[in-house]
């Protein structure tokens, strides 16, 4: 195998990189402790070709990059396309960065105006979705509901290999907050299966929220749970609400199953909680996805 | 006019006192920089008779106390009593201070379990409402609802002159996360009508918050409204979602009129909330309550 590609999904908080031959296949890969949020301005380039280029290899390969690096604080902005979105409109939207060196690729985002009329973006998830829709002919017929879980979840309407509506729900960041800075902060794990049931169950038809979460509290005050159980508990309570409550914002009034993309251990627990609702759903590896995603652009992009 | 009772409002991050006459009317007050989280262990008693009553020439008065210095870090753990609650049934659970010096009382809460099943608790505000009721027998007839906003917002019914349900939306310390610590952080101020108005729209009614929130980055993101516009938009969103979405874990599939008791200013956001969806209130000042519930639960306590 010999490597033809680099591609990277170049985060807020990390970097990662594969290099891929000319079928799509990984021939190494590399993380880097380089999220574009720890990026001096203008120093994108330079970190690029000093650590990343020489780490895989891969000084003069052609690369792609998706993700936050095409932001305003990254390396160029890439801007935000308009839904629908699909791999022929990723790739038309490619920008190629500046400079001397060998060519780098970077991927455009996505915006919609949501139902509520508020507007809503996504950088990365496109990718993924552009890779998991190319990986198989199959899914782009028909409608599918995708859901990418992380610190802002995407829940994403997929008609006919097209991206045609999205909404973003900071469930991963509202955890986030509560468990490092609120009055229920705790350094416990949020790893209990029965616990995170209990928020579930606790989080309702995804409604008042602050209101739900502030249980979290009352069950440590009244001595009902010991506060190691808090993480848990609002973790099933976001998760909970989000899956209750976010497909509705895409005019879903009743969801049939589920596409879950991304890291496989909260996909879990996304799982478990369209499970409590009797709602099925099907994991798919967002790593893989993103792979996939980015040589199908690349690909699409050399194209004559 | 003579001091007969030294009146406090002991919270988590502040402490507020009166000395009152023999009817209840104000003779001085004073502000401290010594909520209950700044306290060391069993250091309660010490500041309270170092600081506080020479302050106010309170050396030898008795003493009333609510709020958090009723909580294990506080002073002295006053437990939370079961809802339904009156000023007789809080009088009866007042907890004397230990040790040597001049009488002080600690005000208990109270707890309840939500129609969801959860548990909820307050400390501090069962006062105020125990000292509003006391204000005018009219308001201990019939059904009342009254809204206590705050870093944890009370939602609280009454009836017939008696707390009989009560949840609490931690609405005031989301902000404070989401302007802190979140991607969305800012120190712009959240003091704009218009915004705050544009919040209390895409705060629909009150489902899916974490999506309803996340508007607040992509409005920034995509050039829409500048960072500045952030913290008044999210309050919008947050009291918004509030007042649609609490009162119903009450019970109440409808709102007629809402007392609003507290800060007069982020009572005057409420107000505005409630206004947006036609609902009416009034504006009660939370000191008076609490002054005037401190001073009938000292009453209630020395009647024969």
């Amino acid at each position: 195998m010999r490597a033809e590609l680099l591609a990277c999904d170049w985060g807020t908080t990390n970097l990662r990189a594969w290099t891929l031959d000319g079928e799509g296949q990984v021939v190494a890969e590399a993380d880097f402790d380089l999220g574009v949020s720890t990026l001096g301005p203008g120093e994108a380039a330079r970190r690029f070709a000093d650590t990343v280029r020489p780490k895989l290899q891969a000084e003069d390969l052609p690369a792609i990059v998706c993700g936050m690096a095409g932001s305003d604080r990254g390396w160029i902005g890439a801007p935000y396309l308009e839904i629908p979105g699909d791999l022929a409109k990723l790739a038309a939207g490619l920008v190629t960065t500046p400079g001397e060196g060998p060519l780098a690729r970077i991927v455009p985002g996505l915006r919609c105006r949501r139902l509520d009329g508020e507007p809503d973006v996504m950088r990365g998830e496109e990718t993924q979705i552009a890779g998991w829709l190319a990986q198989d002919a199959a899914r782009r017929e028909g409608r599918r509901l995708i859901c990418h879980p992380g610190t802002h979840t995407k829940w994403v309407m997929v008609e006919e290999g097209r991206i045609e509506r999205f909404v973003t729900a900071m469930s991963g960041e509202l955890f986030a907050l509560l468990t490092r800075h609120s009055l229920m902060r705790t350094e416990a794990p949020a790893e209990d299966p029965a616990l995170f049931d209990e928020g579930l169950k606790a989080a309702g038809a995804g409604d008042a929220l602050a209101a739900r979460l502030f249980a979290g509290r009352a069950r440590v005050v009244t001595g009902l749970r010991p506060a190691e159980s808090t993480a848990a508990f609002l973790s099933g309570v976001l998760i909970g609400a989000d899956v209750a409550s976010s497909p509705a914002l895409l005019g879903l009034a009743r969801v049939e199953g589920v596409e879950l993309m991304g890291d496989e251990r909260l996909c879990g627990w996304y799982r478990r909680a369209l499970q409590a609702r009797g709602i099925k759903s099907e994991f798919h590896s967002g790593e893989a996805a993103a792979v996939a995603g980015l040589f199908a652009l690349h690909r699409r992009a050399e194209a004559p």
